[in-house]
């Protein structure tokens, strides 16, 4: 068999596990925005059966010979070439797939779902040792998915890596470390200060002209309704069945206009990433983000850099007044936009601000790594959390509910790697944009007209379009020439908060 | 292996193709529901890969050797019991799965595809002749395909088989033969006098409204939410992804009251029948319904003996004038009942009223038997339809758009079977509401107080819980002791539709 014949039959094989992924998609998302609660059963074991015959058709060793005989070609053809990329992203997903067994990979599903079903019922009963066994049992397993990938630095390695591949805990550390020193400053001063008053966002703004509005203002951004949709859930995600299907979902509150606004947004920009995505991609393992860093970078970017700037309200809050005439007569843009970026100590990540929020990250990664490295015992985790958040945030957590138990992700997946990609996010947005600028250093101007086409273009061009065929830190090097970098996003802060609390 | 282990692994085999077919239906509902335009080469793509692994999976010589093994346990067992039902029914399935070559599925199913793109552009473009050669060419693949079933009395009959298991074309005929003696007369004398006034239903009743109201009435009639939803679509159906989750979907006019309203109440229908399923049956060949004859009975059961009854509006159309109190002032029950039973000679099948119905059924019945016995040739089918219909109905359609065109069956699907469910499910619904009336006269007195429970629950016990269980002949010998019989319905037609024309 050619070279030739090769590839079209790792990419037919790939092809097949892409729509049967694609179709657990769309089973995934009815079962978060339309399914009726009779539907639950039967749609755990569908999504199941597609999940195991996925992995199962997957790790067929015919495929690993198809790539073992495709190394010579993929070798003659240069780095970017799509086919030598498609056989390099194929081959690092197969490696990974099929270093681990699937007997353990059973063992492990079967816990994650009792650990959430735990968790559930915990949380809002405040009831942390309910869970204990169950974040124990999560770390032994942690632990051992890990020692299937021997020959790491740090043991959280190869589960960073599922998330964010070529980032490590060493790296993320470094990169934590002189971002708390760059930022705790700017939070001490802005905290320091008398809160921004944000009772303009706090009135009654009924959720069908919420809805429309918001529909207008990620139209109007780039997101393509053509290949998308908007649907109501209760935690807000973004989903993708094809490059020419990708979805994004929201939530309401009729009491709080900035839930439903920036939600859109942060969806949107995630969204419009997997929309952007080369279209002859679609059905390969080239589609998609390439890391939750930079896929976070794009929901962080449109959400807060765009989102939350001057030049954007100064288009859209005339708008915005027009839809709710009663509730924003007599507020200024200066105050609306200063209580869109409101700075407080919060308990809640999702609902930290974009100042605080690195630090709420930061402490779960270096909790994720001492439970792994063992120096950090999950009995002691809930006093643990409460000592490093007083100290960090500057307020002590009532309880382990709005505590340790507040996120779902070391109770619905693994420890280790779940959360560095938020903050990473927030860092290479800032980098990105700060790209995107010195190209078109028009792009602010533009936005205060409504136009927000050069930045998209340019994202498009240098990110999007590329879907997974260069990592994250390729990609870095790329679109700036450097590494990753906390300086633009620091310099970002400065500027904008400097001007906001007069630092 | 002990019969109890294979058919475990049999159950366990089924349960595989059922969920990758319940998953194929979640992408279905979505296509026609949800889906943006761009998602369409994507979900087609993603729909055939799960039709075909379903099809490999069930196929699989493995099946054939355990339903052999099970033979003598399926025959130690009572023909009512549930292992061994399931067991009669999956492998008649399987032989009819594994009858047919897979090479001419794929063939049959790329030129469906191709004849029904065909027909969407020819039908808006009245050009018969452009698919003139798709039409020859399913004719001949429906003659391959009922060739591959030898051994039967008609050509027509395994084709029949495959929706109306048990039926024959003979049988139909002898049927249609009867049916048609009786209910021609009664069209005639209700067509001779002038028509019913239906200008009540013709005025602007706004969308969500009527949909609001659509809902409470399928409610009440028994159709479950919890277990099912209405969505909008372009082309009314019901789809099921289990037993927990049976999804109807619906089209609003706003000028015209009875599209929205019938349709909800006939795919409720539909709907009622599978939830009342039997939950043990949920992932096995014996959940759904057992032949489309049956299934149309439900639908038509609910929508014209319930649901255009007199009884059904002494209960409701208080609500509905309630609902619509301007456009449905000062107009009475009596007319209002009279509006919704209007019987008039029309163009197309799916807006016929009860009386005519069954005559446009049956007229594509033959022209079916016709085409496959090759005495009507397809090149003759517009001018015989012209003649068949103006002789039958007595109206000449204009073009071939509103005449053999109309419906998308022999262009999406084989030539044979396709049509006798419609007036099977005629038939039968008066059947079997008979039955019911037998056992509990107490039903319609019932319905004026708007309950609909004793009847529901009548044929949950009946009919819905058995799913696949019995055949159609077999589940009529059970709820009526003998076959299946013409004399209920024509009886039915007589009692309404004198009384309404005093005839």
């Amino acid at each position: 068999m050619s070279a030739e014949k090769k590839l079209a039959e790792l990419k037919s094989r790939l092809l097949e596990i892409a729509d049967l992924n694609g179709a657990a998609s769309v089973l995934g998302w009815d079962q978060l925005t339309y399914m009726p609660p009779g539907g639950a059963a039967a749609r755990g074991r569908q999504m199941a059966t597609l999940a195991k015959l996925a992995q199962e058709k997957f790790i067929d060793p015919a495929i690993g010979r198809l790539l073992d005989d495709l190394r010579p070609y993929e070798e003659s053809l240069p780095y970017e070439d799509d086919d030598a990329s498609l056989i390099r992203v194929a081959r690092r997903d197969y490696e990974r797939a099929t270093r681990v067994p699937p007997e353990f990979m059973a063992r492990l599903n079967v816990h994650m779902s009792e650990a959430y079903m735990a968790w559930a019922e915990a949380r809002p009963a405040n009831d942390f040792k309910k869970v204990q066994p169950y974040l124990e049992k999560t770390l032994d397993l942690s632990r051992e998915l890990a020692n299937f990938f021997p020959g790491y630095e740090h043991i959280a390695d190869p589960l960073i890596d599922y998330a964010d591949y070529g980032m490590k805990a060493a790296s993320v550390r470094k990169l934590f470390a002189e971002l708390r020193a760059a930022q705790v400053p700017i939070v001490q001063a802005i905290t320091a200060q008398e809160p921004a008053d944000d009772s303009c966002l706090r009135k009654h703004f009924p959720e069908a002209a919420q809805m429309a509005f918001c529909e207008e203002v990620v139209r109007q951004i780039g997101y393509d309704f053509q290949r998308g949709r908007i649907d109501k859930t209760h935690h807000p995600f973004t989903t993708s069945f094809s490059v020419g299907d990708v979805r994004i979902t929201t939530r309401v509150r009729e009491d709080y206009l900035g839930e439903c606004l920036f939600s859109n947004i942060h969806e949107a920009g995630h969204a419009m990433y997997e929309q952007g995505v080369d279209m002859k991609y679609d059905g390969t393992p080239l589609a998609g983000g390439t890391s939750a860093g930079v896929h976070e970078s794009q929901s962080r970017l449109w959400e807060n850099i765009v989102g939350r700037s001057l030049g954007f309200w100064e288009y859209f809050f005339p708008k915005l007044q027009q839809t709710f005439p009663e509730q924003l007569k007599g507020v200024s843009l200066e105050t609306f936009y200063r209580a869109v970026n409101k700075v407080e100590r919060s308990l809640i990540r999702t609902d930290a601000d974009e100042v605080t929020y690195n630090l709420h990250v930061m402490l779960r990664f270096e909790f994720e790594l001492a439970m792994l490295e063992g120096t950090l015992a999950v009995r002691d985790l809930p006093e643990a959390w409460r000592e490093r958040f007083r100290a960090d945030i500057g307020i002590l957590p009532p309880d382990d509910r709005d505590g340790c138990l507040q996120d779902v992700h070391w109770f619905g997946g693994v420890i280790g790697g779940a959360f560095q990609g938020y903050t990473l996010g927030n860092v290479l947005g800032a980098q990105f944009y700060a790209a995107a600028l010195q190209a078109h250093p028009e792009i602010p101007d533009e936005m205060k007209q409504g136009k927000f086409d050069t930045l998209h273009r340019w994202l498009i061009e240098n990110i999007y379009r590329h879907g997974r065929k260069f990592t994250a830190p390729e990609l870095v090097k790329r679109v700036t020439g450097g590494d990753i970098s906390i300086e633009p996003y620091i310099a970002y802060l400065k500027a904008k908060y400097g001007q906001l609390y007069r630092l």
